[in-house]
């Protein structure tokens, strides 16, 4: 049975209204919403290809999360409050099995952050997603990347180079137990939502690991007009990313990796021992490195410089 | 000579911000937008696939131009007033001849109502463009599909089928001065943005002709619970139209084609006609059948009813 475009909408991504701030949802020409007042919308999209960003033998499942997890994780970077989301969706048929389990696993998320799926557009083609997330802030609190300052301590959340191990080992075709962990973290990152408005009026400049640590860090001291150096011995790697890679590995994983989707900012550093450990009640946080004067990005391992080489992650590059 | 994603965004997408109410745009994690006290924000998106919803050589400006008409087009016929844009834009390589002359097209186009492009992703992929966007209306101004009633007039903006009618020339090979108007029409159709914002607590429902007139009054009757009775005989049909196809092929392309992005809409009988002359003012407006009780869409001719089959414009149709 072949589905129609009305239909495949209707059952699969049409929900019972949740949020009262939704005037009209999906079934009109487009959503009609409600910012509380005094907030600021905040708006990001994100695109992911088949082939490029997820592999073409990913469970449907996985790449509905993926594709909201990377648009919420940009809401959490800039301190926001998830609210409403758009799907813009691409696919060469109506298949039924790979929509389902594709809307349980974007569904999932979207029920865990109270996002509701306000629009969006089904088509024939090849298979592309994008997502456009909508959220709220209030206006003097949004975090930006721009405002780190010299002195300011730099931090990161969780722990980096596993989504990237991840997908180095799903290319390779290694599966199996003791590689789960890195693979799942790979398919089913979990966007830094809360920590992003904990850090609300509290960071001085904040980004989301998605094209690898030095890469996003590079961008936050370019807005920011400052310099950073990061401590390599500091960075938080995983005991499973330690354990398949070896330190070396792991450390080139940790810094050039994108799909992390944990959170890099940076504190002053007159308040950063107590924002610490509120911080830490809730979330594993590293202090890295330390922001300066200048312009770049320098590491250093048991206090001396090191030259690091490592590719941006960028869509176009050779 | 190669550009790199970030470069491409720098390039083309990335203009000094024209509108105050952009707390922040391109060159963050997300936009940062400020909805004004009292408005309601409205949101589209729609895709727009290479083989599908544009032809492989079609001018990369007009792309652009479709791209964001298609959106505000949905604007429109909530009667908001557009204000900002996202791009999602998958391209196989950094061509940048195709890429300045889609941002050619979308600027001209996003200049003209004030749209400013605030955000987005550009990635490399099969050619697929996302845009998504954002305005606002008076939170009890929107118009809806819904609250047609029995009694009401059904009208249309400018003239319908010439779209589709440029659409099948080019399929066929057909170029020329002869064709150029309905050609033009296709790929430079004009979003309906400042009847739509006129229409504001006038229109008692509305809806705009993407699918195809029958297909969209269908939807919109089914929202209102409505039926709705056509007059053939006064479809707007432009001369270019008439003068190329003939009056059946006229009618059928009239009736069934898409991508005119003319307003379709419901007056109640009392105001028409002062409210028909306001309009006529700045956009040509026809009453073109009446809203009954019951359901479905029929259509006349001369007073009789006539049986006219019209596929609707599915994606997944077989």
């Amino acid at each position: 049975m072949s589905l129609g475009e009305f239909e495949l909408i209707a059952r699969w991504f049409t929900q019972p209204g949740r949020r009262r701030d939704v005037l009209a949802g999906v079934g009109d020409d487009a959503a009609l919403l409600d910012v509380p007042a005094g907030q600021a919308l905040v708006a990001a999209t994100d695109t992911l290809v088949e082939g490029r960003h997820f592999l073409p033998d990913a469970p449907a499942e996985s790449v509905g999360h993926q594709s909201l997890a990377v648009n919420l994780s940009d809401l959490a970077a800039m301190g926001a409050q998830p609210a409403w989301a758009l799907l813009a969706l691409s696919v060469p048929r109506a298949d039924e099995a790979w929509l389902a389990a594709f809307a349980r696993g974007f569904h999932a998320l979207a029920d865990r952050f109270d996002v509701e799926l306000v629009g969006g557009d089904t088509v024939r083609g090849p298979r592309v997603v994008t997502v456009q997330a909508l959220g709220f802030v209030p206006r003097a609190q949004a975090l930006r990347r721009r405002g780190a300052r010299p002195g300011d301590g730099l931090y990161v959340s969780g722990s980096v180079g596993d989504a990237a191990a991840g997908l180095e080992l799903l290319r390779g075709g290694v599966a199996g137990d003791a590689v789960a962990s890195l693979v799942h973290r790979y398919r089913y990152a979990e966007p830094r939502v809360t920590l992003g408005m904990t850090l609300r009026g509290v960071a001085t400049a904040a980004i989301d690991v998605s094209d690898g640590l030095l890469g996003d860090l590079a961008k936050l001291c370019d807005a920011s007009g400052v310099a950073a150096v990061v401590q390599l011995e500091r960075l938080p790697l995983s005991e499973a990313l330690l354990g398949r890679f070896g330190a070396a590995d792991a450390e080139r994983l940790a810094l050039a990796g994108g799909d992390d989707y944990e959170l890099l900012f940076t504190l002053p550093p007159s308040d950063a021992a107590a924002i610490e450990s509120r911080l830490a009640q809730f979330c594993r946080i590293t202090h890295i490195g330390e922001i300066v004067a200048g312009r770049g990005v320098r590491c250093c391992r048991a206090g001396v410089e090191v030259a690091v080489e490592v590719a941006g992650h960028d869509h176009f590059a050779e």
